[in-house]
């Protein structure tokens, strides 16, 4: 997609709010070693302010978080499961909902054995927040933009049909648009005080991602009106809110 | 935003699987029995498989779902909310959270106590999606495209912090992609087998609408370079996949 979305821009300005999102291509096969910033710089052409949005395969990939299991043997599947668990919650068959040592609640304690090499599974990365950080500098390093990263997984959630993808990490994005302490339109104080931006970024860029296409990230770029930016101070990038 | 997604269009090709959201502005106050598809067609220049994200706040305004309610008498507020509630499912000081007859669980069974006329409350659509089709036969009789029509709400969701715009209804979108018995790049079944595109839809269409800005609907406009389109068969439209 390079150079795209820098020629997409120049039509924006007279769009009011805007966000476009495109999945970006070329990252190829990820191995472990490989430095997922370099790869994302030279597939994508990417600005200052842009969100790159990166699934966790490719950094579990990356990060080497890679374990041998045979798919067939549902007693070692499980037990991989049960090594990630800190807190079981609910099993079903061989579903288990389970709490990871990041915190984060969903199905096999994040363990993935689809999109992996033959015999392996994917472990979720051990520190997403730091591996959102050191893709963004490792963009940078390879002389692309100063740019926000947001590591996605797919998450199920109660009550609700289907499943999303959520934010697992972040760095140099606003995880989390606190809105204490504004008013609506009425002059009340809003009742929604805290909006996930991280989780709408990362379920807007699964919709040009999918499941089944192999795009490995996204970029998502926004022009706002008002002068807003998706992106936050610095202060906030090493936040981490999920934990 | 008239015309300008339309322009932004001829640019688009170069970029594979792209998503632009923008925000739908000029709709205006809305009053009961406004019809929101005359005035969506009127604010926004749609095209054939656009999706309209509609939030519920407009919805139940234009709907009549207004109930008058004494702000400052919480136990009066307590009681529109269980009005409201099938079942109770917590109680934290005077937030509820709360099963609706419609089946959905969110805070305060989905009554809205912001940005509405002073001393009233807003409840949810009766059925929400009905009131995505009508908005979409309306945005037809208007002289507009076809398009696919979400309806948003803000929920929050238990082990994550802040809240995300989800659908409570639909027409003419999918709902729910089913990828069950699609296999990975690998020829394993993939393990995520349904995608809650309507709720990544409405998750990506309030980061361009917000909480504060009163930014009532947004366009989605995607060009997907295999053809594969967010808009669904008519049969799927009527779905209801969230009772």
């Amino acid at each position: 997609m390079r150079g795209s979305l820098a020629l997409l821009k120049a039509t924006m300005p007279t769009v009011p709010d805007t966000l476009a999102i495109s999945g970006i291509t070329g990252v190829g096969e990820v191995r472990p070693g490989d430095d997922l910033g370099t790869l994302i710089a030279g597939a994508a052409h990417l600005q200052d302010r842009d969100i790159v949005v990166v699934t966790q395969k490719i950094v579990s990939k990356a990060e080497g978080r890679l374990v041998e299991v045979d798919h067939g043997d549902t007693g070692a599947r499980r037990r991989v499961v049960e090594r990630e668990a800190v807190r079981v919650l609910r099993r079903r068959g061989e579903l288990i909902i389970a709490e990871t040592s990041h915190g984060f609640v969903c199905a096999n304690a994040g363990v993935d054995f689809s999109n992996v090499p033959d015999g392996h599974a994917a472990l979720l990365p051990r520190d997403p927040d730091r591996s959102a950080q050191r893709i963004r500098d490792g963009i940078a390093a390879a002389g692309g933009p100063s740019v926000g990263v947001v590591i996605s997984d797919t998450f199920g959630r109660p009550w609700r049909r289907g499943l999303t993808d959520v934010a697992i990490g972040c760095a140099g994005v606003l995880a989390v648009l606190d809105l204490r302490g504004t008013a609506d339109a009425g002059g009340r104080q809003l009742q929604v005080t805290e909006v996930a931006i991280v989780d709408e970024l990362a379920a807007a860029a699964e919709l040009v991602m999918g499941k089944d296409r192999g795009i490995p990230a996204a970029v998502v770029r926004a022009w706002f009106g008002d002068g807003r930016a998706l992106r936050d101070l610095p202060r906030n990038a090493a936040e981490d809110l999920f934990r």
